[in-house]
């Protein structure tokens, strides 16, 4: 397999992509062969790092005959173009979260894919993540008995990293909803094995400045009777990484004597100086990448099994067993990201589809609306696009 | 003050009272002078230890004109009758939480002590922590901004604990719902100034063994827009005391090597070898009162406001805030729980009532009620009942 990698064609060198170097670098069954961006620089520092080909547009990437598989980390309200085209060029897609911002692009995206017989995986989330794989192959084993309650919860500076303006407008995917929420969304969706029935949720939309959602409580029920509490504030007080052995979301060691660093950034940036302090966060921006000793996480999460609690850390799952407490390991990698690169090269080359399709990414999203109109309403929503997780 | 202390009388010398002897021993402005129990032994070991009268019935104890106020501490299901008999003999009262078991006897309760003139106190509860008062205080300060959303979680194990067979029907009060639900909710409703609107929650009924609620998750909606979420767990599984520096409910220091103590005392017993363990926890078995080094807690506690997060630790809040963090101690002293007798000396020698009045334990009951309602109905619902806390 190694000395045939799936050749890939990226499409946006953000921060997105950033994030996966260290996997695609250090994972041999994936080639970067050809990237779409619009800026020069980008494409150029592409051409440099990995020898393929830079294009100015998504269609000429999609006509090089030589990318078999597009990974599309463009901003959100983008991707329902990009996959569009990706499907039409017949290539299989690898997308950034969420799928879509809206309910009727995510399923005009499905289609398409489905019609072009193409594979549409939506990742890497933080469902990806080896002791969420984990955590929800011993579930699935039946080991500890019926999956009961999950909890869910996770304090970050998300509202204060810089932003784009359309970062701070919900109706174009921006808030902790579509970027935060859909990770924790998917994450109880893939322990619960991903059949949500009802959700009941209030947000939070309290500085003025950053008038979107920054927060959200939420509980999820689940088809056979799991319940889900879940929690979210990206407003940059309490830290719950203390909670997750002072690592932080991408696995790297954190320094308490940060703490308040995002929000100083930021004062006094008017919109454009912050949009400029983004990107320097992109490829080709010389940003170093991160550098990860652990697994990636997206804050403490409980699972209540009948005869066993499970804690899931950065480093594996801490089984609170009824009468012992011990520790199964998830040994992080070099390739942090490698379920992400298993998954697509399955898809690709075996015509095996991943837990994360389309379809998966758009129950997701669903809930991600669905926590939005219940916190309008103040009333539980049924879910009516569901899928499971059966592999 | 202290020479003319409260002179108390005890009804009841079970669990309850031995988790208020380090206080009554060491806070001076309270005196024991008398005690109602139906054991002989406990009557003798009281006399012996106190100086006080021991009684067989609380209309004795009432009898007694030595006694000012009465401290209830008999099961739940007893609170009515010896409530409606201390205030018909005109005792102030201080009785144990929950107030009641139904609504209607929590009404009855609270109006015989209002036409007696009496002061009718509900605790101790654990919103009576020093770090909870503290935090109260901050919050209603105004220093920090709205009060935004509270966080609070505890995973213990209650419903592995000795228990008579009655604590595991929750007709009759067992389960998590009264004996435990009834603290968060107390805690919560402290910090969010009391007035809750709704509730939506979920129960878990897990171990056929121990049928009854031994979990629940909820989201309790305030006047004013805060919203509450609370999850419990008495399964003893995962313990949330790691989050809490280690320290147990009652402010000792735990030992990690102790887990699963709970569960493994229980094995093999049947309910009258449980019930005989359970009264070798009371007053004059021989048991010694726990030794804590710092104040109690029901869990972790999260509490999101404009201008910061403040989390309760069993020594006080440490304050997430917009640019850097700091701690606010909240001193651990040698009565554990000087707040009650605080609550205690100022309703009996000036006529000030406390936050927790009979009102407040009905309207904390009322969530109790509402919890299980929603779980059954899988609606939302609005309560009727609530008061605010202001003093």
């Amino acid at each position: 397999m190694t000395s045939d990698p799936v050749r890939l064609g990226v499409v946006g060198l953000g921060r997105a992509f950033m994030l996966m170097i260290p996997t695609f670098d250090a994972d041999p069954r994936v080639k970067l062969v050809a990237a779409a961006a619009p800026r020069q620089e980008s494409r150029t520092a592409f051409e440099q790092e990995y020898g393929g080909k830079g294009y100015e547009s998504i269609e000429a990437l999609c006509a090089d005959p030589d990318v078999e598989a597009v990974y599309i980390a463009t901003p959100h309200q983008m991707h329902v173009d990009h996959v569009l085209a990706a499907a039409k060029a017949g290539k299989h897609i690898l997308v950034e979260k969420p799928l879509a911002i809206s309910m009727e692009d995510a399923d005009r995206m499905v289609r398409a894919a489905r019609e072009a017989g193409v594979h549409l995986i939506v990742g890497p989330s933080h469902s990806f993540d080896l002791p969420v794989d984990l955590a929800a192959r011993l579930i699935e084993s039946g080991e500890f008995g019926a999956l009961r309650m999950i909890q869910a919860l996770n304090y970050t500076d998300f509202l204060y990293r810089p932003r784009r303006p359309e970062e701070l407008r919900t109706e174009e995917g921006g808030g902790v909803m579509f970027s935060q929420a859909i990770h924790q969304i998917d994450v109880v969706r893939r322990l619960a094995g991903g059949m949500a029935e009802k959700v009941v949720a209030f947000t939070g939309n309290w500085d003025p400045k950053r008038p979107t959602e920054g927060a959200f409580t939420a509980l999820m029920s689940f088809a056979g009777g799991c319940v889900a509490n879940l929690t979210y504030s990206g407003y940059a007080h309490f830290d719950s990484d203390i909670w997750m052995n002072d690592v932080g979301e991408l696995g790297q060691a954190k320094d308490p004597a940060s703490y308040g660093k995002a929000r100083r950034a930021l004062m006094d940036l008017d919109p454009e100086e912050e949009a400029r302090l983004k990107s320097t966060r992109t490829f080709g921006s010389g940003a170093a990448p991160i550098e990860a000793a652990h697994n990636e996480h997206f804050g403490p999460v409980i699972a209540l099994c009948d005869r066993a609690d499970l804690r899931l850390t950065p480093d594996g799952i801490e089984v609170f067993g009824d009468t012992e407490r011990r520790f199964i390991e998830a040994p992080f990698g070099p390739a942090p990201r490698k379920t992400v690169v298993e998954a697509l090269v399955r898809a690709v080359r075996e015509d095996v589809p991943p837990v994360q399709t389309g379809e998966w990414g758009l129950a997701s999203l669903e809930v991600c609306h669905a926590i939005l109109r219940s916190a309008e309403t103040g009333q539980p929503v049924a879910l009516q696009h569901q899928c499971n997780a059966h592999q």
